[in-house]
């Protein structure tokens, strides 16, 4: 799997699909993810994401990307303990319009979920 | 934007960019996302959370994919009000091999992060 960038002269933005970072979480943590079982999973989950909630404070950019990277894998690594094909369920869900007005532009009120 | 399935016949599997699924959030949301603000967000990412929690001891398969949609949804929409390119940030740090022993089926104690 590529490293992908968005800066000028790299023409491999774009490739990494969900699907390939579900497989590449499972082949690389899949061994050790089934011995924490969900729970233990759902911990180290909840850590990163109040290392996210700390590093929204933070003007570290780099520290930032590092959370929002942890807070995903660890999604990811719940989805492969529990079966789901987080591709496919993101894809039914948001990838229509909004999953409430159906609009490709949501026009639900703000206060309004999503 | 296709719907993606792993149903036999169907050749439009692992479709979905992280960089497409960002894109896609910011045209549906964007517009009310940075009136919400980060920290407005968080809360409702948070709410997400704790239904996925909640999903996770249920049988009901179909609520399970749509709350892991949902979690995977709000953080990109964080991504998005903060600037963070999620494709980027996960293939830089999960993409080469655990960020932490380097290898590609990871090495590190149970215990160890990640």
């Amino acid at each position: 799997m590529t490293m992908t960038s968005k800066k000028p002269g790299h023409e491999n933005d774009s490739q990494l699909t969900v699907n390939k970072l579900q497989k590449s979480i499972q082949e690389m943590f899949g061994h050790k993810d089934s011995q924490r079982g969900v729970d233990g999973t759902f911990m180290w989950f909840m850590e990163e994401v109040g290392e996210l909630a700390g590093a929204l404070r933070s003007d570290n950019r780099e520290e930032l990307a590092g959370e929002f990277a942890d807070v995903l894998a660890w999604l990811v690594t719940l989805a492969n303990l529990t079966g789901i094909d987080l591709e496919q369920a993101v894809a039914k869900k948001y990838c229509k319009g909004c999953p409430r007005c159906m609009a490709e532009v949501c026009e639900c009120q703000i206060s309004a979920k999503p």
